[in-house]
């Protein structure tokens, strides 16, 4: 069996430790002679799973006890039609947006679905180079009942690297392919969510951190499981979870810990990403990136050949030489390197070396 | 490692050979270097997994070409849901159901947020033997949507054998725990959806089989994962699906194929049902069934022991001879043994002769 450097920007890159594990104990979990994903949701086994999981969540993003950590099943994209069920009301519909790239252009949809939503800022091109809007050009409603942004764009390779302040309002983010990059101050949102499939696990849930006063009543048409008082109020256990893919961010989240948490991981993944993005940026006259400097994305590093024509020869060089999955984002184009945190350092120097080889034979 | 005989309702057990497949692929799918799960959804790895998966459960059941087959994130409860939100309309908001246990009941509850619905017939108890009602019985109201019925109710162990005739009105139907049980005539019914954790893989996904017709606008407030035609136009791939669970699910149904498809697995499901019930029959002075034979459930045996103090020991006495999970249902109480298809003949021997050997020790 040999392993390869998957760059794929989710479903993603796992530890191979927690594959291992998961391998291990496929057949007998914990030496009880069945699967954990043959055991009832309810039993002493998987609530023990699902306990720990929310534990080790609470310790490595340090969640104060007046936030409910909830594993909803699904994709991030529920939470495009969640957030606005749950946080609109029938005395209040508005609510603000930030624009920045192809998921918070879904949120934004989703949302006029129900209510009136003002895009407060959007993403800004100038000169060929993408940047985000910075908080003093935000046109807010004051009246707004939310202020809804996406801390990092996967497609685009966008980041914001601060937190904006909005005084009374609920912050909401989006923070699929960023949660778990890096330590954060939950207590500056309202609402945090985050699609496992990236830092957290395998797909098909959706992690989601709520302050106590928002799980309130929602719009009368909501259903029982886009309610986020359902699944607070029954620890995400109103229905049959899927079991298997909350173990699988258990074991992430363990792996997580063992790392030394994510002071240790930041500093790793900042090393990563700044090795790229001098590549690309000593490369310059092969490589660009589209993003100015102060907002590129530390899990996603997207860039492009100068010369359009050799980005197929790329990628399918990088794949013989064991970089998979570094074909841009199927909208935008281009290349995509998603180092997120089980790729290993040695990936990123190898992705470097190859780049830089095959700029020197292509020049 | 030793394996038990798991009679979990679900999350149940799976056939052994699925999960020794798993752990052999876990770190390296078909020799491309990575897992399944850390691959995207949109490559050629895991689109060729969606499409075996979907053309083995066409092939297994016989899904006519103008039904849809949707993998839909999340578990069965989705569907309480998504019915009346895809087959009512603003010009007819009438539906329907029929109320035979605690699963028919939550469709029935969830389904009153968007329609008038009629509960047009109910479970019958007679001498304290429940019974279905015969479709005469039914007062179905001719201006319907659709009818919704639970074939099988997995809490009470009650099962339709027969198939409701209703002329130009869909028939829905919730198959959690009897899909994949036996051979179904797909044209029977205008929608089929089961939850995928008891004969069709792990936790997490719903598979649903719809006519064509029935994939139409929904109601306006419908989320945008909530409409049968997100998931129908996009190839079950709108947004990230739950593509492991997916996985799973298509090593099942290849397992169902090599197994000799469903009319050999309901011969073997009728026998091991036929074994266990004709023990509590048998030994009628110490267990009881509470149904009546023709309503009784292949797939979950709900048995009673007449003097109900001694269920706990059974159960402990039943663990420790690897008998596991036979406690019913924690609002229903009594035993149950859900034998679906990954369950053994031997472990329905083993449990036959446990129960004889209890009942004459404690007789």
């Amino acid at each position: 069996m040999k392993r390869v450097f998957n760059f794929s920007a989710g479903p993603a890159v796992m530890p191979e430790e927690v594959l291992r594990q998961a391998q291990e104990e496929m057949l007998d979990w914990h030496g009880i002679g069945m699967s954990i994903m043959e055991v009832s949701h309810r039993g002493p086994e998987f609530q023990s799973v699902l306990e720990q999981a929310e534990a080790d969540l609470r310790e490595v993003l340090k969640v104060p006890s007046n936030y409910h950590v909830l594993f909803v099943p699904g994709g991030a994209s529920t939470q495009f039609a969640m957030v606005p069920l749950n946080l609109l009301s029938e005395t209040n519909k508005e609510a603000d947006y930030i624009e920045t790239g192809l998921w918070s252009q879904k949120a934004v949809q989703e949302a006029k679905r129900y209510g009136v939503i003002n895009v407060a800022a959007q993403t800004k091109l100038h000169e060929g180079l993408y940047s985000l809007p910075l908080q003093h050009e935000w046109r807010l409603n004051p009246k707004a009942a939310y202020v809804h942004y996406t801390p990092n764009e996967t497609v685009g390779g966008i980041e914001f690297h601060w937190v904006p302040k909005i005084p009374g309002i609920p912050l909401v983010a989006d923070m699929t392919s960023s949660i778990m990059s890096k330590p954060i101050d939950v207590t500056q949102f309202g609402v945090i969510y985050a699609g496992s499939q990236k830092n957290v696990g395998q797909a098909g849930i959706t992690i989601v951190i709520i302050r106590d006063d928002l799980v309130r009543d929602p719009l009368w048409h909501t259903p029982m499981l886009y309610r986020y008082k359902t699944h607070a109020e029954h620890h995400s256990c109103y229905n049959t979870p899927p079991t298997y893919a909350i173990y699988m961010s258990g074991l992430v989240l363990a792996w997580i810990k063992q790392q030394g948490g994510l002071t240790v991981l930041e500093e790793r993944n900042k090393r990563k990403a700044k090795k790229l993005y001098d590549c690309i940026d000593e490369h310059g006259d092969f490589y660009f990136s589209n993003v100015v400097p102060e907002c590129r994305a530390m899990m996603n590093v997207v860039f492009w050949l100068r010369r359009e024509e050799l980005t197929k020869e790329f990628l399918t060089q990088a794949a013989q030489a064991g970089l998979m999955n570094l074909r841009g984002h199927r909208i935008a184009g281009g290349c995509r390197a998603s180092i997120y945190n089980a790729m290993p350092e040695a990936g990123v120097d190898r992705l470097v070396e190859f780049m830089e080889d095959f700029a020197k034979r292509c020049s």
